[in-house]
């Protein structure tokens, strides 16, 4: 058997998450069907390195499979993606230890959250930005966003069906930019529980927009609780950057799209 | 009446063009719709100052049109964008001279072209930008580019559909930059015939490959005949950035989605 890894981009917009379900419409369906269809003589079953919600995008996810065929890497980028829908692409294929694994050999995982503030709502960017109409500051919400760095109990931004073993994750940055209407929040992290980045962008937003000062996100880690926390925000703005694996892996560590992020 | 003018966002992705038809599904039609349900009273046409086909985007489409109803401006957009698919919004209402005409008062146009080079197909920008799987040379492109600038008869890159009065056009600048992987093409110019930016990005990325000699151009623009010139480009990549109108009207400029564009 051969471990082959793929990176891979889509729009979540159209898909019921990444994770496989019984109505076949993941991204994770269509993937491991463009693959079988691919290989043709066998059944492609792969582990991906972080799942995504409905309506969360990708620019870089990984995801490992094992197969007796021996194909060379731009075959199986160019031959899946002639079985993909227009919204998910394989970026690159490469051959890789047996002892990889998407998931577990990833050391950290990069998010970003894109939001447009404006008075009046997105169409060009539609499903791609989170939306707020009223204005934010960034200084308040770095504070904020300092106050969560470090490692720490995020039960409070934990949604209640997240299967995590320990609610007990290490946030190593998050950095906090503008681009005219446009802000753009990014995330890196050991790992991150189900809805985290949505739960954290919740209360980033109501210290931005001064419903609450900085401090009050002491008080809501402090309180171990989903109760203590601002309401989940939009999973429309939330784009999976990929993760992180130590070098000796020799993976691509980019795709071209992330140039097509505005900030 | 009052005359009232509008600018317009949206993804041309899902609509049959601008200018409405039978089928109901172009941006017009949506938009004299929304317009007409908010006026609940009148029955709203619009004229617009660039008609846009299948697949076009517009980050500052412009259309006016005639009213008895006084309405505050922020009435007009937000009552408007309730009737609005979600990827079409008016981003700005202002009531304007009755001698105000969205198409005829337009002195200039500005279009932007987006082309992804990438030996794989595009998935999260799917549909927002043109593919090229072949590398582009930068210099070549803008030796060909620079001789369309100016007045010519554009002939060559004319749909045969075109309604122009006239094939000759004042073409004032065509500028081109680069941010990883992907390329932007800004075309400035009184007015453009139909499909002709489509058919000058074909020509362009001809040159840019190496297909043709920069001088090239000089012969399909000296032909007049739409032989001459290379296939029409896709039009995913194309976004109409909006017309450009004398300060007199003191209309917007700009709308937040110019920053959305990667570069």
């Amino acid at each position: 058997m051969r471990r082959v890894a793929l990176g891979i981009s889509y729009v979540g917009s159209s898909y019921h998450g990444w994770q496989s379900q019984i109505d076949g419409q993941t991204v994770q369906d269509h993937l491991e069907r463009a693959l079988t269809s691919f290989a043709a003589a066998e059944t492609i079953k792969t582990v991906c390195a972080g799942r995504t919600d409905t309506g969360v995008h990708a620019l870089m996810q990984v995801v490992h499979f094992d197969t007796h065929l021996q194909r060379p890497a731009s075959s199986w980028v160019r031959g899946t993606n002639r079985y993909l829908p227009d919204d998910i692409s394989v970026q690159w294929a490469q051959e890789v230890e047996p002892s990889f694994h998407s998931r577990f050999s990833a050391i950290r995982r990069r998010y970003a959250y894109i939001v447009l503030e404006s008075p009046t709502r997105p169409a060009l960017e539609h499903g791609r930005v989170g939306w707020v109409h009223y204005p934010l500051e960034l200084e308040p919400m770095e504070q904020a966003a300092k106050i969560l760095v470090g490692e720490h109990d995020f039960s409070s931004f934990r949604a209640s069906a997240c299967q995590a073993l320990s609610p007990i994750k290490q946030l190593y940055d998050v950095r906090i930019s503008r681009k005219g209407a446009y802000w753009r929040f990014d995330f890196e992290g050991n790992a991150f529980l189900h809805h985290m980045v949505r739960n954290i962008m919740g209360c980033l937003l109501a210290v931005g927009q001064g419903r609450q000062p900085s401090e009050w996100m002491s008080h809501v880690l402090a309180a171990k609780s989903r109760k203590a926390a601002a309401p989940t925000f939009s999973a429309n703005g939330l784009y999976f950057l990929g993760p992180v694996y130590d070098a000796q892996w020799r993976l691509p560590v980019d795709v071209a799209a992330a140039d097509w992020l505005p900030l």
